[in-house]
C-alpha cells in the first residue's frame, strides 16, 4: 500500500497495531497539536532543537490538513491511536480527534526514526522491536533540550540494540535522514547519557538485548510532546507512541544525499 | 609545510619523531616493501581487505618512486623510519633502506587513518594520542582478515578514544575516506573484537580513555604488515608505526563525496 491507501484504512478506524513497517519507504511523522496561541514558541523550540523536532509541516490554524507534505490527509483521523493531554496530564488515549478539534488548532508534523527503517533493513540490519513485533523504545535520558521561555525538558531517545557489525551502518544510513532525527545521538553505554535500566523504557515496550549487541540510540518524536507536557497547556494532542502519520513524501524525498 | 618539503626534511634524515600532524590536509601512507614474487598475491590480499589495505599505488619492480601519488618520491628516503623483517622476524629499525633496495622490490602505498585526523580536529574532535604526543595505539583482534594462501591473520585497530559526543562526527567523517581506511570498524566494548586490556596495544603506545569516553576502533595499516609477517617472506620492509610517507594527494582528492 502507498501512503495514501494507509491513511484511507486508519481513517476507516480498521488499523489498530502499531504503524512499523506501514507503507514501507514512506517517511512518517510524530504528530503535536497545540493551540494557536503557543504555536510560535513551539516552533522556536523545534528550531532551536533540529535533531530531536525536525518539523516537516505545520498546519495553519483550524485546518486538519497538511498541505506540504500529505495534501488530503486530515489529522484527525489519519493517525490510528491518539493521545489527549490537559494541562500537561493524560486524560485519554483515542482513535480520531474529530469532536476535540477546534479553529486554534495547529498540528505539528515532526520526521520520524521509522522512515529509515526499511533502508536500514535492506542493509540488513536487524532491527529488534520489529522482530519482537513491539513498540520500540524509549528512554528519558539526562540530555537538555535547548529551552524556550515555556518549552524545556529532557531528550528522549529511541533505543534500537543493533550487532556490533551494523553499528556504523547504522550512522551512515541515518545520517542522510535529519529530517528524521538523522544519526544517533548516542552509542553504547546507556549509563553515560542517564539511563539506568534498559529493561525499563519510559515509552513502547522494552526489548532483548542481547549479550553482545550494542545499544544505539537517536533523538525521538516523543520529546517534543514530552517537552510540551511541561509547559501544561490547556490541550495538547499527539500520535500514541508507535503511531505516526504517514505522510506522502518518500525516503529519497528527504534525503541529504 | 606542504608534502613534498616534508618528504625533503625526512629525506635529508632530519625528522625524527612520529608523523603524525606532519603536512596536514595531506594524504599519508603505510608502506609494504616485498621481493616482486609476492606482489600478486600480497596485491589480491588487498583487493579482498580493502577496508585494512586501501592501496593508492604500487610501484614497478625496482622503481622506487611512487609515480601515481607522490611523483618524484623516494620510498627508500622519504620515510623517517623503517622495519626490516627477515623470515616474519623484526631484525632491524633503520632510516633509510637504500642499501638494502633490490631490483625486484615493490613497494605497496596504503591510505593511513592520520590522513583525516585534521578534518577531525578542525570538527572539535579531541585526538588523544596527539594531545600526549604518542603514537596512535594499535590493537590485535579476533577479526580475521579475508585469507589468500599464504598471507592470513587478524586485523589490525587503531584506537581512539572519544568524548561521547564526537563518536557519530568521527564516522561521519571517516565514512568519507574509504581510501584512509574509512569508518571505525567498531565503536565502545573492547572485547567484542578481543582486545582485553587497552592499556596494553600491540603496536604504538597507550594512551588514556577517560571514564566516560567510548574507545573507537578503525582498521589499521599495521594489519597487512602483520599478515605478511605471518607469510614469513625472505624480506618485507615496512614503514615503523607512526612514520608513514605523506603523498602529494590532499584530503579533498580522496573524499568520497
Amino acid at each position: 500500500m502507498n501512503a495514501k491507501e494507509v491513511r484511507e484504512v486508519v481513517r476507516a478506524g480498521k488499523w489498530t497495531s502499531n504503524m512499523s513497517g506501514a507503507a514501507p519507504g514512506y517517511v512518517v511523522c510524530n504528530l503535536v497539536v497545540l493551540p494557536n496561541s503557543l504555536a510560535k514558541e513551539f516552533l522556536i523550540f523545534c528550531l532551536r532543537n533540529p535533531i530531536a523536532c525536525p518539523v516537516l509541516d505545520v498546519t495553519e490554524p483550524g485546518n486538519p490538513e497538511p498541505t506540504m507534505v500529505a495534501p488530503g490527509a486530515d489529522v484527525r483521523t489519519d493517525i490510528s491511536k491518539y493521545r489527549i493531554y490537559k494541562k500537561g496530564e493524560l486524560v485519554d488515549e483515542v482513535i480520531d480527534i474529530k469532536a476535540l478539534w477546534r479553529d486554534d488548532f495547529v498540528a505539528f508534523l515532526i520526521g520520524g526514526t521509522f522512515s529509515f527503517e526499511k533502508e536500514m533493513m535492506e542493509a540488513g540490519i536487524l532491527l529488534r522491536h520489529i522482530e519482537e513485533k513491539k513498540t520500540c523504545p524509549n528512554y528519558i535520558t539526562n540530555i537538555r533540550c535547548a529551552p524556550t521561555k515555556n518549552f524545556y525538558g529532557p531528550l528522549v531517545v529511541s533505543m534500537r540494540p543493533l550487532a556490533k557489525e551494523h553499528v556504523v551502518k547504522a550512522v551512515q544510513i541515518s545520517s542522510r535522514y535529519p529530517k528524521a532525527h538523522g544519526a544517533p545521538v548516542h552509542i553504547g553505554y546507556p549509563e553515560l547519557i542517564g539511563i539506568s535500566d534498559l529493561a525499563k523504557p519510559d515509552f513502547g515496550e522494552a526489548v532483548t538485548v542481547n549479550p553482545e549487541e550494542i545499544p544505539v540510540f537517536w533523538a525521538c518524536g516523543v520529546t517534543p510532546q514530552t517537552v510540551a507536557r511541561e509547559a501544561k497547556p490547556e490541550i495538547m494532542i499527539t500520535h500514541s507512541p508507535g503511531h505516526p502519520i504517514i505522510i506522502d513524501l518518500k525516503l529519497h524525498d528527504i534525503a541529504l544525499i
